[in-house]
């Protein structure tokens, strides 16, 4: 079927690419003319700006948004509720918060015009290996656009089948989901990352332990020399805890084991504190996610002001005077080899 | 070659099992005359104590030992030091605590016994899949036991390899490590399974989270009623967050998405205590792996002391009253709805 | 001078009657008659409803609401705006959510109506300890309602001066600030109650470890039973950490040291909540006041969805299988006493 | 009565003088003899190495040790094992592990010579404000050490009684407490500690919330320039968390409200490790007692290896490339602001 795609970005461009690929039609647009060049090179339609873009698909259209949530969606979905007409609908691929999604739908309704909110996974791997997509909206709709889901989700592939599935929804098989009414699609997605978080974190910090394993600081006797890369390898096969993030951090690791190339400051999107967000909502404990979310917001600070605060109380009730500079990890651990003469201590 | 199993439980057995396959010989013995019963049948040499056991081997020989950690492990390997003879090897396959390993390795070596710890991953799948072993002992002793590593491991089947992988240790992508010295391997073994609380438990919450998307107790339009089983699949495939404790969990929900099969207690063993320990001795922040572990243990508390402090607390400033009883989780959400009189608050 | 009061609960009411002891004068109103005509016969004016009360003030009026934040606050407040006139000024005592005064203050400022958010600390313990108070809102409001705040507030006390603060602004040491414009005041009292949690939770599994050092389930020569009571009591002398939760806490131990008068369920109210919504978007990691919190959730489950889960996975990966009910917590520690035969794990 | 003491520090030295003031006799030792000469010209007597401390003391002999825990203590009560005689008492008043204390006792008393553990809090403060002492041993011995005990404590003071005692131990109320058994006092203080640091913590992270209130990153109505030692001072008054340590931090902002006279690398001593240990031994969720502990080992790392996993797999799955530097703090909040393009996220 025909498609407008909005945001030729790595995401937006390769979801083309892969609609064409397997016979559809896309109408194209990004602010970069660069990035709309590319894709008519390749078979697409390119538009000169939205309502360009609206005029050259047939009705009722598809019109894929596929842009940094925030701003720029708004601003353009804003515009399409204005140059679409009734039966029309507007696909939000990016990571919108899905509070957002059910502000948009019900302004768009309106008008009679559609909205479904697509969770989309699959980043820079996504054209090659599919894209898993978490949807919200009407049935109605959603069925329409199925073609579309059907030619961007991974399938079955060569992942075994989940036993007892037989009856169930075929399509969720396929790397696909109608999970809800709109909103519903950017809520699965944004758990999804939630739980990316955590899962990330835990690796990390087990890497962690076996790297400080040969900390210099610690008793002769408890430490260990290991090879990290070595050993994300041997996990990938036969043990409980093999994941495509686990491949990953192996790959990362054979090439460089020290990951000097990195520097430990770590990013987050929206999805990881909304995840949060809706745990302390719906009064759910959720420590792990959480504690994933505050290791990135620490990782990006030099110190925090709280840590200044326990300094302050320190020096207030014992006299302490902490240094002031990182010593090497080494002369991190062993409690007993750094303590401080009893005199300066509470 | 030819091995000595003592402990034929679900492990032991089908470690036995898969050797025998292969080609290798096992002379068995558990404290279940059936056990060993069930194993003869099969091929395998029964021994009617440990004696036996040792006197049906051929020296230089290799004894695995596959009990329970603790206890009963140590009086075993306590007693096959005293019955093997120079030259020979105990191989502890069990979860055993590294610092054990270290110190049952010492005097073992006394007498010219060799010892290797071998954490093994793989339980009730191991037979068919193999198992993942992390091994820890002198080169020699490991090299020597080759054999046997190499056919219990999983091989590389079906995964695709990690580039970069070419001149390293050909054994890691067999699913088998010798990851250092005595202690080496269940070291490993021990930060495997504290990644793997914190896996488990990264989902676990996800799935809290979309569970009680649905609670009344939330405004109605932030509410969404989501089949958890499907989504537990979808994520299978092209998503970020696949991995073997994914699929387990897709298997569990498509029988029977509410879980009520279980009641929530779950245990812990010693691995993911011991993976703490070592990261407060490295002085490595491991919120994630911790507050996995916590859960566990509040999942088997009714009410923690800690909790009847707070109450107390409460009384004594704000003149709170707790209700005596957990209500429906329904309830538990909105916090502006069970707001008690400002009267009682402080 | 002259204040209306909304909500005559044990907070209200009791701040009527501080203000009323220092020679103000009140107009009462509350859903309750009795508690209105308790404080008509202690010398208040009693009102019939909010029209009456507005009527019975000299304007420029300064009406006091105190009332459990969420619909009946903002029922009240949407109601007032329509009674009060320019000049007059609605003090928000309760526990209001930050972003709702200042969407208040917007609307209620067209009709020239001022505002000011008032976080009110001190429970039932106000009328006689004083209250502290948090204020946001315009300087000029703030000022003229001094007298009041003074009246309410702690005083200095025999609290000894902080050093270094004198020229400082002189009503902090008395207990009461003007935190910043219309919003501030709340703001400041949720993160009170955000560290309030912290602090009560760091004593409370302070005490759940001191309790457990009794629990048979560990080795013999590990264990202590310690006088909790005495414990508590010792350390509000002399130690680092003596507190006024510490007093409650010791008050509560010595009448029962047990707790079993308790439940063990601990509600939370929407400071917490807030306060880790605003951590959150400063991007501020707060392990420990979300930890409280989540704390607080847990404990008013039987068990968590996520607990299932994570058994539904141990029995797949290891044909766990998990014990259906609460060993006494005695049972609870050791881990190498409880761990099952090795055939049943992974 | 007579006590011998060894390690003169802030904290040794303070104890002799507020002993010698209260009328008891000290025999002094310190390997710096300037520390052993400041004391004997306010009454001591000094002593010239342990032997001859040992032959200045009239037998039954009592012996504090107040060094650094680890190496120094056991160095020197193994020295003082084979000077001391039957009847004699060594009383480590150090921050010892009391499985430490445990094994020296034992030790001991094979020549007879009793052990008494004494947690003993109180910093630089103890002199004047007394030290909070915990204490294990044998009754008989711990009973003939009370007036030493008595002069030390603090006394009841002028802080407020706790209702219920009247029938209890009256010592607890003067500041010090018999414990149990030789280690229960050091199980206390190492408690107390873990507490100090859940407590310093959930400070902390409440000033770093309201100190980022005023971040740049924020929409500019959720902005606040908050005076965070104002706000220090107000809560010292009528508010629930009141303490010492709000105290000392409410000075320390006084002095210096940017705190930039400290780095904000915090140290910590053996006691916040052990307390963890033994939590995780009695199987007692410790989630605020650990945070806080991690806090301090992050505040120590400039990166840790757990965030370079992190970008090592964000760079894998989403092409995502973290920037090099530390942004300052005002870039780090709203995400919406600062998402990469799509096309470089997953």
């Amino acid at each position: 079927m025909q498609i407008g795609m909005i945001g030729l970005g790595r995401m937006g461009g390769n979801i083309v690419r892969r609609l064409m690929k397997d016979g559809h039609h896309a109408v194209v647009y990004d602010r970069d003319p660069q990035a709309i060049e590319a894709l008519t090179r390749e078979g697409a339609i390119g538009a000169g700006g939205l309502e360009d873009l609206v005029r050259k698909l047939d009705p009722p259209r598809a019109v894929w948004v596929m842009l940094p949530a925030g701003q720029i969606t708004e601003a353009t979905i804003d515009q399409l509720g204005k140059l679409l007409a009734a039966g029309d609908v507007v696909i939000d691929g990016g990571n919108t918060f899905w509070q957002d999604d059910i502000r948009r739908a019900k302004t768009l309704k309106e008008t009679g015009i559609d909205y479904v909110d697509v969770g989309t996974s699959g980043g820079i791997w996504g054209y090659a290996r599919g894209y898993c997509m978490m949807i919200g909206g009407d049935k109605v709709v959603v069925d329409r656009l199925d073609p579309i889901f059907a030619t961007l989700a991974p399938g079955i592939g060569d992942i075994p089948r989940t036993p007892g599935r037989e009856t169930r929804d075929p399509r969720v098989e396929q790397g696909y989901i109608h999970a809800g009414p709109v909103g519903a699609g950017h809520f699965v997605k944004m758990v999804h990352n939630g739980i990316e978080y955590g899962l990330m974190q835990a690796y990390a910090e087990g890497f962690d332990i076996l790297k400080n394993a040969s900390s210099e600081a610690l008793p002769e006797a408890h430490r260990f020399d290991l090879d990290i890369a070595d050993i994300a390898e041997v996990w990938r096969r036969g043990s409980v805890i093999p994941s495509w993030l686990l491949d990953l951090t192996s790959t990362a690791l054979a090439r460089n084991d020290q990951l000097d190339n990195y520097s430990g400051f770590v990013e987050d999107s929206g999805e990881g504190r909304w995840t949060i967000n809706a745990a302390i909502e719906e009064a759910v404990p959720a420590e792990v996610l959480t504690a994933a979310l505050y290791a990135r917001f620490r990782s990006r600070r030099d110190h925090t002001f709280a840590e200044k605060i326990l300094s302050a109380m320190r020096a207030g009730f014992g006299g302490h005077k902490e240094p002031q500079q990182h010593p090497e990890p080494e002369q991190q651990a062993a409690p007993q080899q750094k303590l401080k003469p009893k005199s300066e201590r509470a």
